[in-house]
């Protein structure tokens, strides 16, 4: 039985999950939940997740969600997968699982709540809130820096000083990718310091191309959504919410 | 070249680790970085781990941060670690990863914030945060919800139904034993709907006597501290910071 992935291209991890399986050839099935109708609460979907979060994947009988544990699960679980997305060497393992750990609570949670406060929740019904992005900004910034100075660090094109990508470097960068729609002048703000970083997310793409580019095809198509919405100052509740266009 | 363990056993994380180390019977060493006397930050540390965070390990040339990660790489290298802890089985092991990751944004996310908003702040002089702690309570709430109807649903006395503790019960354990430190009423309130939970906390600290006690007699201690102060309510800024007593 085929693979399973339950994935909206609107969410970063889930374009994570996609853009893996298609570059290692992994035979499987895209199944859309579409966040902006709710479809992750529906019922059936509820059978698959019971937190009603996607991605997540059905393998024969087996169920997972959270999208670290399923780069994991499938680099592990289908043969054809380089030993560079997750290697078997203990050490190299251990600090893949230490970037993946780390982004939680830096990167993504950064990340996720400035591109909410900043423009995204006009497309969610959900008020602007300034403050809110300011204080997402500082762990975004700090975040990127870490990755910078630390992260990359080394002679390697990837993290950890790696010359081919892992699990946690497609994690990350579909993280960061979000950040394509913001206003120019925001993504050139918290991007520009970052030179490394710009490089490495270079180097990701091409590494995962086409697959990458086309799976990330939705946000430029969001993007252009909300610039043509009212200014992000304004209330959203008189917007109507952004219908997926997947 | 004996396992070198940074940690403060205010961190729960750390402690974790160190009852991880000992209920296995890993001979290392427990290096104290005092987090009230910011003991992270020194140079010394940050040769450690350049995030100036705990808990963090060295083990010979080796050095690995973040708790989880830690967790994984000692159950791995350290061959007396019981397979129970971190089953070789591909599909177990997927299933402790999405507890794992699951963790982050979730318990730990509310957990650690309300703790802080509603009575930690006093002792690391930062102000009590009334409408901080609110929201930290329905992520903290929920996220127990979510243990009891779902993560411990089946048969077996921890996670995932098993019969045996994973290195996901005793990071999560842990993560909920701060909650010691609360008023018993806002301890009970959180914690008393949740039966299932509270036998599985008994089942966990069972499993891992008597290190499980030991480690934790910090909070006991804590919270002898911080229920000596003046109420709650008030600013926080004229109390003195509270020495760790490890």
């Amino acid at each position: 039985m085929k693979l399973k992935v339950y994935a909206d291209r609107m969410s970063q991890p889930s374009r994570a999950i996609l853009i893996f399986c298609k570059v290692n050839g992994i035979d499987f099935e895209e199944i859309k939940i579409e966040l902006m109708k709710r479809q992750q609460f529906s019922p059936e979907f509820k059978e698959v997740n019971a937190m009603g979060k996607v991605p997540a994947i059905v393998d024969g009988k087996f169920k997972l969600f959270e999208s670290h544990a399923i780069l994991i699960y499938i680099a592990c679980a289908f043969p054809g997968v380089a030993d560079h997305w997750y290697p078997n060497d203990l050490f190299k393992r251990a600090k893949i699982h230490s970037v993946l750990d780390w982004h939680h609570s830096n990167l993504r949670f950064g990340a996720a709540k400035f591109v909410l406060n900043s423009i995204l929740g006009t497309a969610l019904g959900i008020p602007l809130n300034p403050q809110a992005a300011a204080e997402a900004e500082k762990i975004l910034s700090a975040s990127l820096q870490k990755i910078e100075s630390f992260w990359l660090k080394g002679n390697g094109r990837f993290l950890l000083g790696s010359n081919q990508p892992s699990i946690a470097d497609l994690s990350l960068v579909c993280e960061i990718m979000q950040l394509e729609v913001l206003d120019e002048k925001d993504r050139i703000r918290i991007l520009g310091p970052h030179k490394k970083v710009q490089q490495w997310i270079e180097d990701t793409k091409l590494a995962t191309r086409p697959h990458f580019d086309e799976v990330h095809k939705i946000l430029f198509k969001i993007k252009e959504y909300l610039h043509k919405q009212p200014s992000a100052g304004a209330s959203s509740d008189s917007k109507p919410p952004l219908q997926s266009k997947m």
